[in-house]
């Protein structure tokens, strides 16, 4: 059966989405709602809030809009008449997320797939299976060096920045003491930086670098630089998106140590978000095939939904 | 509520379970069943063939038998009467292991998770969950250096041997053609040799040797060297049980490269083994609760299924 797949929001993350759904034998792109009618795409584009009126013709939609505000604003809506898989990736913010979006799926009788992508996503789940093999696990996790998007993307929304990126720096004296089992003292803080890059108005940068350095959750408390720089040295250096990280748990187990680790090393961050959540949407196709409703996160899906692959199949050539 | 596990099979995996599941809060040892009933251990030691007598006051049992001749001959028969979970490690008879568990769990109504631990397990689970990332995945699995405890097992099998260890060694230009996205020429055969070291008398060294390399799916057709050694050397070379390896999957999304890599550095391959069979107890004990009927693999398991916390702690904490 193939599932019938719509995308909202075409940016990079939706781009990438698009792309490598037509890769895949079981599904097929139906539909780009975007609130930029104007745009091409391979498949049909339609205006974001004429959305609904196309439910019947799509079996799974792509939340691809962004975590800073267009998430939170549309989701739970779109959640009461489809089947989502969004990548929100606001840690901090994502149980109210899943409220709002269980709600609404259930409303809807739709299931609602949050938070996917690599972290939250992968990562998350790393966390959670390394974590449950040991009595006391030491577990860290490292971003990068690469560019978070969602911190991008909460940098371009200021006034007066046209042209802004983030890299996630892990700090090297964490990742030694990770590799050691000797991490459990380092903070969120200690374990990266956060170095910005910013294209603007020589008159508005003091601002723009106090608005950046006092967001908070995105950049508040952590240690943050904000260099501005101009349009042909952004263009030359920063506007590849590359990203991975490390998830490292440690600890002993009756009495020898073990140490479990999860990398990930990645040219296009986008990409890859992408290629987790195209994962998900085949997930979230047979949970509603199934019968379930409401919020799930990758906590709650079986591996064996996100595979091409039958169960037969993969314990005959993965297990 | 308290899990009562009981466990059948008390050599190094059952040894290692049953200090583990003594760390568990959730979890309570309630019976070792063993066919050497002089043994102590950490809770009441009862002959393996009157284990179905405590059917009542076992929530799941834990199968610590050898793969090669125990769990064949055994599991089926104990699936019928309690909830297990087994860590058969024979890749090529799984599905014929799938199915003969499934059949005896179904008919007794209980859950048999098969084929936990980390090679049949935590790999398998992320060779599916890698290679569902990838249009074309190109994906390689490496043990060690380290002893494996299966083909350790089937060597000691043979008439005459004293003692005998197996170490899979990964082959280094095998590692860094993986590494480069470039692996998949190589086959099985190529990417580990099998290193076998045993304590025999010289009247048998010949019929021995001839007997491990002959020996089908655990040493036909891999390259394999056997050693003999003196008891001495023995003990103080090749007791301990290290061991580890990656999962390496890479290959272009849409247009940018991407790899995942999963590798685990482990002091003790039992303690390890023995923790994610804990692991997939307490996932198990939850299925039999939920209503759910047999066999399950790493595959049909969601990851919030393994670990003590709850779901929403999950979200709030990991997520």
């Amino acid at each position: 059966m193939t599932t019938r797949v719509a995308l909202a929001g075409y940016g990079n993350l939706g781009r990438a989405f698009a792309a490598l759904v037509e890769a895949q034998e079981d599904m097929e792109l139906v539909a780009v709602f975007s609130r930029r009618p104007e745009i091409t795409a391979p498949a049909p584009v339609i205006p974001l809030d004429q959305a609904e009126q196309h439910a019947a013709d799509v079996d799974v939609l792509a939340l691809c809009l962004g975590s800073a505000t267009d998430i939170p604003a549309l989701a739970p809506g779109l959640a009461r008449t489809f089947t989502t898989v969004d990548t929100y990736d606001n840690h901090h913010l994502i149980p109210d997320h899943r409220a709002a979006m269980d709600e609404a799926a259930r409303a809807g009788g739709n299931v609602a797939v949050i938070s996917t992508g690599w972290d939250p996503g992968l990562f998350s789940l790393n966390r959670a299976l390394a974590g449950a093999l040991f009595p006391a696990p030491s577990q860290q996790t490292f971003w990068g060096e690469g560019v978070s998007q969602g911190h991008s993307d909460a940098v371009r929304r200021i006034t007066g920045v046209r042209r802004a990126v983030q890299y996630t720096v892990p700090a090297e004296q964490a990742l030694n003491a990770a590799r050691a089992g000797d991490a459990d003292q380092l903070s969120a803080t200690d374990v990266h930086t956060r170095v910005v890059y910013v294209v603007a108005d020589e008159a508005d940068h003091e601002r723009i670098a106090s608005e950046i350095v006092s967001m908070p959750d995105y950049f508040e408390p952590y240690e943050t630089s904000v260099t501005f720089i101009d349009e042909e040295t952004f263009e030359a250096e920063h506007t590849g998106m590359p990203h991975g990280g490390h998830v490292i748990t440690t600890g002993t187990l009756a009495q020898a140590r073990a140490t479990v680790e999860f990398a990930l090393t990645l040219e296009s961050n986008p990409e890859f978000t992408a290629a987790v959540q195209v994962a998900y949407v085949r997930a979230a196709a047979r949970l509603r095939e199934a019968g379930q409703t409401g919020a799930f996160t990758v906590f709650d899906i079986a591996p064996a939904l996100l595979t091409r692959e039958s169960v037969d199949d993969l314990v005959s050539n993965l297990l």
